[in-house]
C-alpha cells in the first residue's frame, strides 16, 4: 500500500514495453508501477517514477523491488524459478505464482501438464539423444520441430529440423530438447484470458496472429471468419488452462488452427503482444486487466469498442539501419499522423535496431481489409520509411 | 529532442491531474512528459520519470524546466505573464504563447478581445468604484456577477452580488473587478478545439457541462438535444477564437446556452475537465491532442468511439472526511469495479480532502439516461461511500 495514495503498489520485473504500457494503465487506477529495469534507458524506465535498477536474475534486486510492494509480477518469463520461490518464501505475493509460471517458462513442463489434462496439443516428446528424434520422426515425419525447453521467445530457440544430422548438432549444443510434429496449420490464433486469485476470469475475443519469421507482425481482432463454436472452444480451453494451472494475471494461449481444431502452441502469463489491440479496441485493456487480476480486483469488461481492431507491430527496418538517410523518427511520426489521423501510435522509446520491436499501431473500424491496410501501411512507413502506393503522399510532401 | 529516443520533450508547468493524464498520452507517443511540480506528492510527480520540483511563480524553476525541452506548456493558467515573456526571450518555445494565454489568465483582457472581435458574450464592464457597479446594475439589473480578473478557477473569484453594499466590500478587498450581467442561461456548454502553430484545428463535439456550486460535476458528450446549427455555431466560434488569439494547444471555450444563442463565459488554454471524456470517448484524447498541437504534429481524429460518453467527477465527499469510518479507498475501488465493470476509473493519487477533485469516471454507451446514471452512481460511491438504490449491492456484500 502506498501511504501517500492509500492504494496498492504493483511491482513488475522487467523494464520493457509491456511494463511501459502497464504503467500507463496503473496511472489511471491511481497507482504508479514500480519497475525493475536492467538500465535507465529501458522502455519503462524512461517513463516510470518508481524504478529500481537491477537484473532479473539477481535475487537481491528482486527482493529490493518487492520490498513494500503489494504484489510482484512480470513483463517476461525469464526470472529463475528458484528466485520466485525465494520471493514467496520471504513473504512476498508473486503473481502468477512460480508453480503456474513454470508452464510459461518451460515448454516441457507445459507439454506434460497439457497431456495430463487431456488438452489438444501437437504430438511431442522429450529427447536427449538423436535416436529419440529419429524414432519420433519415424512416427510423425520429417521435418520435426526442435525447441529449447527454456529461454526462447519471438521464434528464438525454435528450429525446424529436416534431418538426423541437424538434430544431432542441436542436441550437442542444447542438451535435452522438446521435439514436436510440424503441424500443418491453417493459421495461428491467440486466446487471452485474465484470472484473479478469487477465481474470476475474463476473456477477450479470440484473435488471429500473423507471424513473419517467428515474430508477430499483425493481430486481427476478432479472428476473421472463425466459426463461433471454434471461438468458444478456444476461449473455454484458455479458461480451463488458467484454472487448472492457477494462473493469476493475464494468460495468452497461443494456438495453431488446424482442420481438426485448435492445438496449444505455448503460453505467456503476462500482457502479450497479441493483446495490444485491447488498449483502444476493448473496454478494458490487457494491461489494466493484468493489474486488476494480480491485485484481486474485480475484472473489467472485455467488450470490443469497434467491430474490428488491427494491431501492426513496428519492427526496426530500413529506417533503423545505421546508413539510413531518409526521414528521421520525429519526421516519420509527423507523416504518420498526417496520413493516418485515426491510427493510434504506441512508440516504446527504445534505441532503434533492425528487427527490434520498436512500437505498434492500432486501427479500428468496421471493414477488416481497409482497417488492416491502414494499420499495415502505417507500421511499414514507420519501420522502412516506405509508403504503400495506396497511401501515397501528395506531391510536394 | 531526447537523444535517447530521437523524439521531442514536452515540459509542462504544473503537477496536477492534467499533467498526470498528459504523461499517459506522452508515453504512447514515445515521449516522457517533463513536469514542474510544487512537490513530490503532486498527481503527476507520483507517476512521471522526469520531474523538476519548483514553483510556477519562480522564474529560475521555469528556466530549469525549459532547459533542453522542445516546448513548454501548462496544466494551469497561473504562471505570471512576465515569466512567460522571459521564457520566450530566453529562446524557449512556449505554447500557448503569452499573448494568447493572457486571455485565459485575465478575464478583462478576454472581454475586451471578444468585444473587439464582435463575439457573443454577456454584458460586462470594468469597475473600480461602486458607482460603476450601480450604473451597470441600473442597465442590467441586480444581482450582478463580480469576478476577479485573475486567479479564479472552479468558481473561486466569482461572486453573485445582490446589492451595492456587497459590491463595495468586494471592490475594497479586490480592487478593479469585472462586472457581468447575470445571464439567464439554459445550461452550460463547452466547445473544445486544438490548434497547432501550422494553423490546423481539430474540434470535438460540443458537450454539456453540469456544474454544482461552480465546480464541474458531469460532462455529457455530445450535449443532449443540442440543435445541429447551434452545435456547429459553437464549434465555429471556438475555431474563430483559437485562430484570432493564436492559440497553440487545447482551447476550451466555456459557453452559456441562452434562448438567444451561446455566450462565451471563459477560456482555458490547456486540457480541461470538460474533455476528460475524450480519453475513452474519442479516437484522440485531449491530452494526446494537446501534445500533438504544441509540437506542431498533425492533429488526430476527434471522432467519438460511442454514441454517448458521460464523465463524472469524483470530488472529495463524506469518504474524504477525517472521521470517515466506512470502506477505505482501496475497498471502494474494489466495489466500483465489481458493480460497474465497464466504467473507466481515473484516480489522481492525491491526498483526500472534502471538495477536492480526486478523480473521475467515464461511461460509454448508446442510451444517455442509463450511461449517465452509471457514471453518476459510480462517482458518488467513490466520493461518499453511498450506493444509489438502483445499483444496490447484493446482500452480504
Amino acid at each position: 500500500m502506498d501511504r501517500r495514495t492509500g492504494l496498492p503498489v504493483v511491482a513488475m520485473v522487467g523494464g520493457g514495453q509491456l511494463a511501459r504500457m502497464t504503467h500507463q494503465a496503473a496511472i489511471a487506477l491511481g497507482q504508479s508501477l514500480r519497475v525493475l529495469s536492467a538500465g535507465p534507458d529501458e522502455s519503462a524506465a524512461l517513463v516510470a517514477a518508481d524504478v529500481e535498477l537491477g537484473d532479473h536474475r539477481d535475487l537481491d534486486a528482486l527482493l529490493r523491488l518487492a520490498e513494500g510492494a503489494t504484489v510482484v509480477t512480470f513483463d517476461h518469463e525469464h526470472v529463475p524459478t528458484e528466485h520466485l520461490h525465494a520471493l514467496a518464501a520471504a513473504g512476498h505475493r508473486v503473481a502468477p505464482g512460480p508453480d503456474a509460471l513454470v508452464h510459461a517458462q518451460d515448454k516441457l513442463v507445459l507439454r506434460r501438464a497439457l497431456a495430463a489434462a487431456g488438452e489438444p496439443q501437437p504430438a511431442w516428446a522429450e529427447v536427449a539423444v538423436v535416436e529419440e528424434v529419429e524414432s519420433f520422426a519415424g512416427r510423425h515425419g520429417w521435418p520435426v520441430v526442435l525447441k529449447t525447453p527454456r529461454g526462447g521467445y519471438d521464434g528464438k530457440g525454435v528450429f525446424v529440423v529436416p534431418d538426423r544430422d541437424e538434430a544431432a548438432a542441436l542436441l550437442v549444443r542444447h542438451g535435452t530438447l522438446l521435439v514436436e510434429e510440424r503441424v500443418r496449420l491453417t493459421r495461428e490464433l491467440c486466446a487471452q484470458v485474465a484470472r484473479s486469485p478469487f477465481g474470476q476470469v475474463a476473456v477477450w475475443p479470440v484473435v488471429e496472429t500473423v507471424q513473419v519469421d517467428g515474430v508477430c507482425s499483425e493481430v486481427l481482432a476478432p479472428a476473421p471468419g472463425l466459426a463461433d463454436e471454434l471461438a468458444t472452444a478456444a476461449q473455454e480451453l484458455a479458461v480451463r488452462i488458467a484454472d487448472r494451472l492457477g494462473v493469476v494475471g493475464m494468460l495468452a494461449v497461443e494456438l495453431f488452427e488446424t482442420p481438426e481444431g485448435v492445438l496449444v502452441n505455448e503460453l505467456a502469463m503476462r500482457p502479450h503482444n497479441s493483446g495490444h489491440w485491447t488498449i483502444e479496441g476493448a473496454r478494458t485493456s490487457q494491461f489494466e486487466q493484468h493489474l486488476r487480476a494480480v491485485l484481486d480486483y474485480p475484472l473489467g469488461s472485455t467488450a470490443m469498442t469497434a467491430p474490428v481492431a488491427v494491431m501492426a507491430n513496428v519492427l526496426g527496418g530500413r529506417a533503423a539501419a545505421d546508413d539510413w538517410a531518409g526521414p528521421g523518427l520525429d519526421e516519420r511520426v509527423h507523416h504518420l499522423m498526417a496520413h493516418w489521423p485515426d491510427v493510434k501510435l504506441h512508440w516504446y522509446g527504445k534505441g532503434q535496431r533492425p528487427g527490434r520491436k520498436l512500437g505498434h499501431v492500432t486501427a479500428l473500424g468496421a471493414d477488416l481489409p481497409r482497417v488492416r491496410a491502414r494499420a499495415a501501411a502505417a507500421a511499414r512507413y514507420l519501420a522502412d520509411g516506405e509508403v504503400d502506393p495506396a497511401f501515397a503522399f501528395p506531391t510536394g510532401h
